[in-house]
């Protein structure tokens, strides 16, 4: 026992105990060797460290997803191996939780396989999850001390007893920001994820522990919720492919949330987030297709099978959302895009330059923190920028909201998209637009806590458009815009860049098939 | 002028001037003939008469929508003679609003024909469309002699600019109740809409004007809405076939409307009536098929093209709604059910019961009656009944939900129909479900302005399951079950029965195709 317990507040007790559970878990054998960790300038997250060049991560197996179903020796693999292989990567990547049953689990798949049979389309994979989702028999915490007073979650996510039912294999959780609304992954139950490339940048919004895991390759593939940009942040921090679809196409009920039920205004999504862009469409497809019908698992989600939609026209018509200049551009973030503009053309796709003026990219947030005050716990140091930023912008839109009664102002939560909806739904018709490419952010990871507002994201959580996030290219040092605060352009030397490929919603068959597309023209692999 | 306009309400005079404008644009020659008038009982509506067994109703071509396509001479047919015809039986059923520009559209849509196009699916359709819908250039009055002020709508609701598309011809609007939230179609404006079969019992709810119309064969498929049953009980009160798919796949923005934005916890759903099944999978396949794209018109559909499901299996799942003991039904309701039931049972379906204790029929309503006060007008009698039935049973699922703050108001008004959705979503999956028969309503068509609540059909705008109506058998003399006040069974002989068949949410598809196995089995032609 701590001899000064009695003076340590009662949330920092119960978030010490936590963190000891987890690394309990963890075999001896599996852990980082001191001799690893003294070649390291501690501690990572004030001194800038490229993890992704460690030996032990360079080793790493570069596995796709679908690599994995097919070895080239047997045409399949070992999910005991495989299971394996993954917890201890994830281990290593000193991640959340790591369920004790996946090796019984890639056990019990190996001797299916070995019988001929096949569980489903995921058959062995490991799967990691973001906190949020219920695994039966563990605690999601979402990062609040308050939450750790409560049992075990009784039952799983609909997602996830789904994904279990396709095969997969759920093998650890990973970690969200406090409250799940601010742009870094830090919580005092369990600290905070660190962006791999640069350890003192960010590794993005609230999946940032899935950003973390799955860039570093300890998880082949990785479920992330998006609400504001959630999925795709982590990815454009981390380098990675990261896919929202319309919040009500993969199973999203039953998750750990707070705040009151029957008022929400925008639905968050979950999906997937990879090291290639294939792997998206291998999870989304399995999910969806008629056989799988995520509906029987979850009443929220829509019973609209998969579309085989067949190759894609091979003239596209992009538009190129040109960019609101409240929110500009980090250069190496433009240069990326500008790029990626340029080749589409070059790949002989029209690219339509969508006027500014016509593109409405709204703001709008409602910080809830009452959850933190209920354990007594200190916020963390990102909420500050959303607070200010919040201030700032809030109120843009609507003058006078304060004003008004609740139902008003709910109403007018209601109304207000609506007509941002509208305007895009006209824009789409008006330019006869297959997809559009815009930045998923205006920055690339910044640093830590420093990471504002969300616009290129979140807009598309109002329209509820499938939107998917590509890796391209990585910042070279530069200098910061005019009237930039609190970054310096050369700190970010390295961060990956990415861009972002959006289409109407429901539609996200096209928007996969026309992210394949651009991720083609961005990494060599041009076919006009 | 009227010697005693001085005395009379504003609302009075704007009404008649309304209809009087309205019978301006029938053709003389089009008029019914005195002599036929001379012969029925005045007014009709308090003496008992069957429409249905005129001889200018029975010598109406017996057309099914699909023959109107395939005439046997000539394998087409001629949009102006079609849309003359319809135009003309319109007038003589005495409907709302005549487009004087039916005809010229009816000439050109010929003139393509015959130069070898065709406009889309739908070519040279005359379909009628209730009141709500706009029709750029008419006024969507809805019955509120308010609404008399507005100037004509300035453009067509997204259905109806999606039909003209497809080559449909609009040739009339039919009447709606006063709010369009009462059982009879009744309003200040156009007067009554009576059921063609008995004309003192009610045409049903706010799709009553194409209920009549439809049933006097003086429309081949009309378009109604429904958010409580206003498709479904217009069907089964005058003999229909009809069609509510869920609220987001058929294009339903752009109607008139009245009340708070933003705060809707149900929505409407907008289908087809018509004499034969077929015509509702006609209309629902044309406008949902992958090249009419409805989300293209509409952003508030989803844009999930329809599917082709192929054959239904032979042997399918009804789950058998026994009913709420709260609302009883009547004997040949229920002697049509049973019957439903026991043809499916020979025909090699297996009839699954449901238990009424495990199946929610939930009821709720909120009037508002704004809009009424707003023109002075009086309200139509129906208002009654609703207010009483409203308060005998309104509350009997949220106890204290007065007492609640406006707020908390609405979240449990979306939270309770949540649990009420996962009720039904864990019985699908219990009883491995492929549809539901059950009543579309506890009685047949009832005397006018004694329509009560509708139990049978609201809860599946809540669940937003599709569902259809199939007519079958006529009640006979009845004595009414102990308890039920103001109907008299022995007035209802005659009416129409029915049965409805509904399936989970958005599998339009499914509801159809098994519908139409239900039709065939009662109605003769059983393959099984």
């Amino acid at each position: 026992m701590n001899p000064h317990e009695g003076d340590t507040p009662a949330w920092q007790i119960k978030a010490s105990k936590k963190r000891r559970e987890c690394n309990d878990r963890i075999p001896k054998e599996w852990l980082i060797p001191q001799t690893l960790w003294e070649t390291l300038p501690l501690p990572l997250e004030e001194n800038k460290v490229n993890l992704m060049e460690l030996d032990v991560i360079r080793r790493t197996n570069k596995y796709t997803v679908a690599s994995l179903f097919a070895k080239p020796s047997t045409g399949e693999f070992i999910a005991l191996e495989v299971a394996t292989a993954y917890c201890k990567r994830a281990a290593v990547a000193g991640q959340l939780t790591l369920f004790p049953s996946t090796i019984a689990r890639a056990k019990e798949l190996d001797t299916m396989r070995e019988s001929g049979q096949l569980k489903g389309p995921l058959h062995g994979l490991p799967i990691s999850v973001k906190d949020c989702l219920h695994v039966a028999g563990t605690q999601a915490t979402i990062g609040f001390t308050a939450y750790l007073d409560q049992l075990p979650s009784d039952e799983n996510s609909c997602l996830i007893d789904m994904l279990l039912d396709l095969g997969a294999v759920r093998y650890v959780k990973t970690n969200v920001p406090q409250t799940m609304m601010t742009a870094d992954s830090e919580n005092i139950i369990f600290g905070r994820a660190l962006n791999p490339w640069n350890t003192t940048l960010t590794a993005g919004r609230s999946s940032g522990g899935e950003g973390a895991l799955i860039a570093l390759r300890r998880s082949p593939l990785g479920i992330g919720t998006d609400v504001a940009g959630s999925i795709r942040i982590p990815a454009l921090c981390c380098g990675l492919y990261g896919f929202k679809p319309s919040a009500c196409r993969i199973p999203n009920s039953r998750q750990q949330e707070y705040g009151t039920g029957g008022l929400r205004t925008i639905y968050g999504s979950v999906g997937p987030l990879a090291n290639d862009i294939d792997a998206l469409e291998i999870l989304t497809r399995a999910v969806l297709r008629a056989n799988s019908r995520p509906a029987v698992y979850d009443l929220g989600v829509l019973d609209t099978p998969w579309r085989e939609i067949g190759p894609t026209k091979p003239r596209l018509r992009f538009g190129f959302l040109l960019v609101d200049p409240t929110f500009p551009l980090h250069p190496p973030v433009r240069a990326a895009l500008e790029e990626a503009a340029f080749r589409l053309g070059e790949a002989g796709h029209e690219i339509v330059p969508l006027p500014a003026e016509e593109c409405h990219i709204p703001y709008s947030l409602e910080v809830v923190w009452k959850v933190v005050a209920q354990g007594g716990e200190p916020p963390i140091a990102s909420r500050a920028v959303i607070e200010r930023l919040a201030k700032e912008l809030g109120l843009r839109f609507v003058p006078g909201f304060e004003d008004r009664t609740p139902l008003e102002r709910l109403s007018t939560l209601n109304v207000k998209p609506g007509e941002i909806i509208k305007n895009w739904h006209t824009l789409w018709r008006k330019y006869d637009l297959d997809a559009v490419i815009c930045p998923p952010a205006p920055n690339t990871a910044v640093e830590r806590d420093m990471y504002g507002l969300t616009p290129y994201t979140s807009f598309l959580n109002l329209l509820d458009y499938p939107a998917c996030v590509i890796p391209f290219r990585r910042a070279g040092k530069f200098p910061m815009p005019r009237g930039k605060k609190g970054n310096n352009g050369r700190l970010l030397e390295g961060a990956p860049c990415s861009v972002q490929v959006f289409t109407s919603r429901v539609r996200a068959e096209e928007c996969l098939a026309i992210s394949k597309v651009v991720d083609r023209c961005l990494h060599g692999d041009v076919t006009t």
